[in-house]
């Protein structure tokens, strides 16, 4: 957006503001190659808000560009590369500017195979439960990448003149990293996000500014030609189409950051969510999840043998230790059978990583069990635990923005015709 | 323990030879200031292991030393402070051997709040799903202190010979830091544990080499004169009375790493469980759990209005959220109050750390939920969020060593005789 940005009495005001621009948005540039709309469920058209079915989701270890889910908040942004610029400010300290050029040359290039999640993944659970305001996603909102590009944390310390340097850098670690959007948004002036300058700083979190996807250029529907990725993190703060990052004592006022993204206690509604917000923590790591993704309720399961399939993650790069699965509807549990990664380096694959171990495991861990038949009242149901010992609680806990949704996940087949041939 | 170690043809072999040393192990000198008999509840007198009545330990933000729960493996070692050494291997590397004095004096000296929480804590309630083995804990065996003493980071550091700078670190990122502790063990022939060198290097968070609790020097029941404090950490990883430090490729050996101290599965039982150890993680950073302390079901209340109060706690330095407090069972929830320290900056309250911010939030968060009365019928029923959006589950999920419960902690009031005066 040019021109200079509005100024609004109150929060309500603000919110109808951008509320009413949003009719006037051009759609018609919107990518098609990127989006296979056999595999996608979409959500809403414009903005373009789609996840894959389930059974396709985990056909891939990677996922294919077209299968990832998408989630936007307006137009997809047309950014020139010949013209990108970012802008890194650091708040009482200098601002630079850096060209795609410069981003792609002066910086080691890293990569960094990492799942990006939606904090509304499995929105419809809760949804189930009692209405919840949102787009009503699946469990597909998630996605494996491996993305490439530099590191934030080099791009941070090229840009501050010494403050982010290991002797003077802790004095900044409750301080935040606040990144605003090229384009159009529905809900503020811009998309953006921020998250803490010591996820940032450690360079063990792997947080990137992302110019490739899965060993191309980042397409535009993923953040053309630069976006943040910050794995193990709820997928909001990974903002796309970045166009200035602010180092700053507080985290971003943004709606995204302060009235959204936070898990509301079951007694907050539309009416009095506002007393709410300042009481609890914007999300950043996400929880520990795990979902079936065959079959699915409406699967025709052949007779005979079946392997049970889905994916689980945890937050932090922390290590699902282990996924129960159940078919008689949590009674009696076994073991998955767990696709671990050769090594956790498995998921820095390049070889500017290689050499520099990790103990996170940013990548979803595939797994399976096989039955020898499926009984016909089968529930099926997962839970996972990571190595911190957190699990999935049994049942869901509604919270009015039906976010981070990871009670156990059942699949009903009790009610399905009868598989006999 | 001076001499050889006996080597063994098989494990079974070392457990009964150890098991079978336990009853000459001599308890004349056991601490007695330490001990507080009318706080304590004594689980096992040699070795003395102990936890104190819930209501008094919330009394304190930082527990007494003699409520602070004792977990012990063997008779407290006399060790001189005078003769104390603690030797630091890196193996295929340097060895050096640290005086008491020398790390009182040649390293700056930190002071960090943190709670250890044990893994077995809340056992009881797995036990009474079905029995489980080991002692058995209430839950109490929880304690908040100020520990002071040396950064192992900067221990590590000084006795690498270069290993573990900023540079050259990173590559020992998977490796572990072995610690062995003085004196005897019952299941091993010491005490020991490990954890991943990443941690220790991580300045964030606060591994130290603790010399001092509460502002006193630490007493003989808690590891004098040297003991590790691993904030965030099951209990099990703090290792007292430290002799030997191994920063080694894999984890440690030790029974208590590699047979003890993971959540096995349902299915594992004391025939099978040889078949799930190495195929589970070693558990280190805690769960989310949060427990009522006061009203206990055999607790006289008064009628009136009645403040029910308790801790909760995270693992990893992430902070509590919110905690959710319900008197009838669990049908309608009210946010309890958390008594939130002034800042996360209280938990590093010397000099040497407070200008240096942390994002950790090492110390429990007491909390508390006021009502008017408390019905007849009540079940009182709690259960805490983290900043990760990870909760507690709603039942205990029955594991055969019975760690890391974290159900919801009820209180069932309904079978009390009435309150009617």
């Amino acid at each position: 957006m040019t021109g200079s940005t509005p100024t609004f009495a109150t929060v309500k005001e603000q919110d109808a503001y951008y509320k009413s621009l949003a009719p006037t948005f051009q759609y018609k540039n919107e990518p098609v190659e990127t989006r296979d709309r056999k595999v996608l469920l979409v959500r809403n058209e414009t903005p373009f808000n789609a996840e894959p079915t389930l059974p396709r989701l985990i056909e891939h270890q990677v996922t294919p560009i077209p299968r990832f889910f998408k989630r936007n908040h307006g137009p997809i942004p047309q950014l020139n590369s010949a013209e990108y610029t970012l802008t890194v400010r650091v708040v009482d300290g200098p601002t630079k500017v850096w060209t795609l050029h410069e981003l792609q040359t002066q910086f080691p290039q890293y990569e960094v195979m990492a799942a990006l999640q939606c904090a509304g993944n499995r929105r419809d659970g809760l949804n189930e439960v009692k209405p919840v305001k949102g787009v009503i996603w699946g469990p597909g909102t998630i996605s494996n990448a491996v993305w490439s590009g530099v590191r934030l944390r080099d791009v941070l310390l090229a840009s501050g003149e010494g403050r982010f340097s290991e002797k003077s850098g802790a004095r900044y670690a409750t301080w935040h990293v606040d990144f605003q959007a090229y384009g159009l948004c529905q809900e503020a002036p811009c998309y953006g996000s921020s998250v803490p300058v010591a996820t940032v700083l450690d360079p063990a979190q792997d947080v990137l500014l992302a110019l490739g996807m899965n060993g191309e250029t980042l397409p535009a529907d993923h953040g053309y030609p630069c976006r943040v990725v910050v794995p193990g993190v709820i997928g909001a703060r990974s903002v796309k189409w970045l166009k200035q990052i602010t180092v700053q004592p507080e985290e971003s006022s943004i709606f995204f950051q302060k009235r959204d993204y936070k898990i509301l206690p079951p007694e907050a509604n539309a009416q009095n969510l506002g007393q709410f917000w300042d009481k609890l923590s914007a999300l950043q790591t996400m929880n520990v999840q795990s979902v079936i993704c065959y079959p699915t309720a409406d699967t025709w399961i052949p007779p005979g043998p079946c392997t049970i399939a889905g994916y689980a993650i945890s937050g932090g790069g922390v290590r699902i230790d282990r996924v129960d699965v159940s078919v008689d509807n949590g009674k009696t549990w076994k073991l998955a059978v767990l696709e671990r990664l050769l090594s956790s380096i498995d998921a820095r694959a390049n070889p500017a990583l290689r050499d520099l171990p990790t103990t996170k495991h940013w990548a979803w861990t595939r797994w399976t069990y096989t039955v020898k038949s499926v009984p016909a009242d089968a529930v099926l149901v997962c839970r996972a635990w990571d190595a911190n010992g957190n699990t999935q609680p049994e049942n869901p806990v509604w919270n009015y923005r039906g976010v981070m949704n990871n009670s156990w996940f059942r699949v009903d087949l009790s009610n399905r015709p009868s598989s006999r041939l």
